[in-house]
């Protein structure tokens, strides 16, 4: 009997060796020796993460307690008829080249368990390489875990798809010489007898290495030190017939790969690379269409945001993350210490990452203002090529920002569906020759697409001292997707097609300066109306003209002041406010406060909808707000705005949601499955009973027409 | 009363004057200089347009007739309720810098008429700027061909977004001077008086300049001499300080946006593009979901390839459209003369474009063999930049090229629902560390991206001499879309992963050589054999060894033959059959012929398909080809495969689709709309009237169930 937590020998005979993972020394040594962790050891890498995650979160609440065993995995494999089934094995037991688990996460965001599909390489099997095998494997897993709308993850170190010759017939085939006496004449062909040919029945299916592609590389962290590469540094030199590549790490290695946006995130080790993986996963909801785990911390929602953008440069990442200034803590906008920040090393002109409000994960796209280097590297196949550092301004889109933009748009939607937080503050794209000649309105137009798509609410906010004009505000404006973005202003912030000293050129050109001075100025005024007095003469007229001149040159100065003043006076949030361009005005001290009942109160609704529209996919949005509405005005009170009152409606929803039963809140399955507890929970019960019932009617009248 | 044809001034009074054109000319003018035609002056150019295309038509096929008047236009425009009507007013009465037209096309294809919408800019209205009112009409009549299913087309002469200050209260603000006698010493604030505040009660509604961006830009072409741009050149000098462009056409002319894919086609002038896009046109079905317009000309389907791709290289163009040799026309793939290519002037590695087989519209990609110049031109702005010359090898996907091949597939699905054709011939992805940096596994996935998404049937064909290879395979591999790709091999095409030379090297290396030699070479056999002899003494044993040596060095040079012609063995379209990679190995003489009637029926049989889904979005593809099957042996006889008879299939549709209206093959509205006429039209109605009856029974049952 085991004393305290039991043991792995708990109610075993006494002789009963202890098990030695001597066997399986080889492979970890193989795996090793390629600079990878040996395949069966990487959920005890997953259980350290989780444990680490727990750690920190601890750290912010004391009160939480970590469960004692924060995984179960259960290993995957296919039997006799090609299904995947859960089996208990030894480790290594593995007879193809792939293995997977489901694995369920016991995380500080939900400690009830989550689940993830996890797929690693055995690299140690037939030289790491897959054949049809392995691609069979890969793509039940693929498809089981699409089946239950959970992550899979994708544990990557191969050498590539598997060749081979048919070794049936290597043995076995005969050469029809040019003389047989003489083989080293050559030959004519090669050939087989009929009976070896008889044998010839085998067809086996070709592989599919097609769904790889197809599946892979959606976000991605890299190992660094272990190359991403299509072809290896040997057979390139080989092609090019000289020694261009060092190794393959030139080719595939993070400096390539991490800069130009395939990679998401580096790593030095597996261990951190995992632990990554957990710490993504922790802004993700559990299961597709599920709602995102909110995890509040100890950093509130109801606090001012101490960092406050100034004029000139400054980092973005203080504004979301905050930062220490001698020992003091200078609070950003999200929680502390939520800001993780991805594709960091591309296209630096834009920051994206996710991180929480109150608990709430978000997707967060801001804007840098400093100016950066962006180094395209010296092509070693090619001797004349040089390393080229160009400067890309902050504040302007560029080709590669713009498609950053874009895919960390599609990344947020697509999978993790969280809500998304851009903090505007771009003064257009840029239009140079060699951004015209990048596609610069390409990956423009590729934001506009990402926005289009995007299924859960999008806020823009116009950070205090930043602007939007022109192109960049084409991009994000809400009409885009009306349904789901919103924009706001600070009070500090500005925004116009133009900027203010663009648009004066344009339209404040002299003769407008020199009528507004005619209306402004009496001493001006004067001297102009004497020169329509008809009983001047010529001399004293011309006299008044050099008085009017001189007039002009002396104020002309003071109203280009004014002119331009006048214009921005149209770069206002207020004017942007009066245009509809915005639906609000903020203070930035206080717009956390703002967002998270805001951003609360939109996720719950939209969740409200995916109800809704479940029950019938015709809805429009219009009918279901009105059911909505209709049931807040009957629960809280025809008082309350729906509109404004994000802080009443998010309660609202709060008090509706616990009546849904916690799997699926927390695991979820069924989204229409309700669990009974209280009067409310009646209440939503009979209303959703009743839309079906008027939908069933509906249909049976329609129904009724076309016979 | 008209003499002949009827007149403009038909049965109006003799005292109406002639109407003069007069009023138009300044305008006209104002156009001109400007470089483009007044906006009015369109529909004639589409006019002529029709004409010229009827002239080629009636060249090819003397017995066509062109009709009287080849086109109709309706001009559109604005309701007081915003609301898009048809309106008859004179040229130049248009109220906004935009101007639209449905217009009815009486093409070759279309004799009976086919509808556009075409949109224009009016340059010559307030500077060729737009506004909110113009982006009201732009949508709405976008709109509209969004709801008729009808191609819009957009002639873009713009000056981008109208800026403007509040003219209402430029004359109206008041100054707070710092020194009310001395205003140059500057100002305090600019204000409104209480009386003019009073008046501002206006509210517009701001400019939805987004709706531009997202909808166009798909297909464009661009006018040489006219630039496409995002910032002109002098304003761009201004920003950078100094003057670093010449020419806005610098920026954005042909040279930069042809070459990097923006735009698909140039033209000379306002004619030719117009040409162009009737021509394009003619391969695009009038209404979305309609079927391609087939259009059958004086060269048959039956006939034989001239021209033969040989092992060396050659110009793809010449595979799909045939040539001259020395007066002698040497055909291709298509029909003559009815290859169209577009993004010429971009990633030059592959060649897209549509061309017709025996009449039929199809997309196409075909592979370039030669080695092709990729030229980045220096940039303006950069004076230590210089041009950069690229060498890119044929037969390979670059970065660009890859892209190139997404985009043209995305644009024969959508929109133009074009069966695709892709003469594959590639050795691969090319993978040096540029190819890496600049993201070519991205752009590979697109092209499986894009086949995925591949609405239409698309038919891969391994061209004669022709090979694939490794990552090229996968991103073309029918599993990809299996409903709708097949794949076909030419018989003297090959395939693999790897090319022999590269397999030989992994897996047929001396061991193996030498076990191959003991078992095929007597000689060695027997030197072998007395080697294991007890007899031998040491001597005679490092004799035999010796001769062995000997015999290994005469023979390996001929092994290595062998080798290589094993593994090329492997590499042939018998054994990509054998392992059911290709559906059929085709002769290359004969392609036309097979693809004409496969083509034919795959579109046939995706038509029905759609007729069926839109009886019952629920059915799979296997229900919907066992109704067909089901009528096709009741119809035509069980003597018939239905997989293998693509002319019995195809005929067997082609009679059933005579039987729809001729509105819903030639100008369509309503898919399940049909005309009586034979029995066969009354047996297809039964049958549908079958399915639909089943399809209400079980909805009914299930509606049971739930309530």
């Amino acid at each position: 009997k085991s004393i305290g937590k039991i043991g792995s020998m708990h109610l075993q005979h006494t002789h009963v060796p202890y098990p030695t993972k001597e066997r399986l020394q080889p492979r970890r040594f193989k795996a090793h020796l390629m600079g990878t962790t040996y395949v069966y050891d990487f959920p005890e890498l997953f259980r350290q993460a989780v444990h680490t995650q727990w750690n920190y979160a601890i750290v912010n609440c004391p009160e939480l307690k970590c469960p004692q065993d924060v995984l179960e995995a259960k290993e995957l494999a296919l039997d006799e008829k090609g299904q995947l089934q859960e089996v208990v094995r030894s480790a290594g037991s593995n007879t193809c080249g792939m293995v997977a688990w489901l694995l369920t996460l016991f995380t500080p965001e939900y400690p009830k368990g989550r689940k993830i599909i996890v797929i690693a390489n055995d690299i140690t099997y037939q030289f790491g390489t897959f054949g049809f095998v392995e691609d069979q494997f890969f793509t039940k897993a693929t498809e089981l875990a699409r089946k239950l709308g959970i992550p899979r993850i994708y544990l990557s170190a191969n050498y590539g798809a598997r060749v081979g010759l048919a070794n049936e017939l290597m043995n076995n085939f005969k050469v029809s010489w040019k003389n047989e006496n003489n083989p080293s004449e050559g030959i004519n062909y090669l050939f087989l007898d009929a009976e070896t040919y008889k044998q010839l029945n085998q067809n086996e299916k070709k592989s599919v290495i097609a769904e790889k592609l197809v599946e892979n590389g959606e976000r991605t962290i890299q190992n660094e030190g272990q190359p991403i590469i299509l072809t290896g540094a040997s057979a390139l030199n080989k092609v090019l017939g000289r020694e261009v590549y060092m190794s393959s790490l030139q080719l595939g290695g993070t400096q390539i790969m991490h800069r130009n946006g395939i990679t998401h995130l580096t790593a030095q080790n597996d261990l951190e690379g995992i632990t990554k993986i957990i710490q993504w996963l922790s802004y993700v909801p559990s299961a597709r269409d599920l709602p995102v785990p909110i995890f509040e911390n100890s950093d509130t929602w109801d606090r001012d945001i101490d960092y406050i953008p100034p004029k000139g440069l400054y980092d973005p990442r203080w504004l979301l993350a905050g930062k220490y200034e001698a020992d003091n803590w200078i609070s950003g906008f999200f929680d502390r210490e939520s800001f993780l920040e991805t594709l960091g090393a591309w296209a630096k002109t834009v920051v994206v990452g996710r991180a929480r409000l109150g608990g709430i994960p978000m997707g967060v796209i801001a804007v840098e203002t400093r100016t950066v280097e962006h180094i395209i590297p010296a092509d070693p196949a090619n001797s004349e090529s040089q390393q080229e550092i160009i400067m890309e301004a902050g504040q302007v889109w560029y080709p590669n920002s713009a498609y950053k933009t874009a895919q960390a748009i599609n990344d947020f939607n697509k999978g993790e569906q969280l809500p998304l937080m851009i903090f505007a503050n771009w003064r257009g794209f840029s239009g140079g020759q060699r951004d015209m000649f990048l596609e610069i309105l390409k990956y423009g137009s590729y934001i506009v697409d990402a926005l289009i798509d995007y299924k859960q609410p999008v806020f823009v906010y116009i950070v205090p001292n930043g602007e939007l004009r022109g192109g960049a505000w084409v991009v994000v404006d809400p009409t885009i997707n009306e349904s789901k973005m919103e924009m706001y202003a600070d009070e500090k912030a500005k925004a116009g097609i133009l900027e203010p000293e663009g648009i004066v050129e344009i339209k404040y050109r002299n003769a407008q300066l020199i009528s507004t001075m005619e209306q402004l100025d009496e001493t001006y005024k004067k001297l102009k109306k004497s020169l329509e007095d008809p009983l001047k003469t010529e001399v004293e007229k011309s006299k008044i003209e050099i008085l009017l001149k001189a007039r002009e040159q002396e104020l002309l100065p003071v109203y280009s002041q004014i002119a331009l003043q006048f214009a921005e006076l149209h770069d206002t949030p207020g004017r942007m406010k009066a245009k509809n361009a915005i639906r609000k005005i903020l203070e930035w001290k206080n717009a956390r406060r703002f967002f998270y009942w805001r951003v609360r109160r939109r996720i719950h609704e939209e969740y409200m909808f995916k109800k809704l529209i479940n029950i019938n996919p015709n809805f429009t949005r219009n009918q279901m707000k009105k059911y909505l509405t209709e049931w807040f005005y009957n629960d809280v009170g025809t008082e309350f705005d729906w509109e404004e009152s994000d802080f009443k409606v998010a309660k609202w929803i709060d008090e509706m949601l616990e009546n849904f039963s916690d799997d699926e809140r927390n695991e979820g399955n069924n989204i229409i499955n309700m669990k009974s507890s209280t009067n409310k929970k009646d209440l939503i019960n009979l209303r959703i009973k009743n839309i079906k019932n008027e939908m069933i009617t509906k249909k049976v009248v329609e129904l009724a027409k076309i016979n």
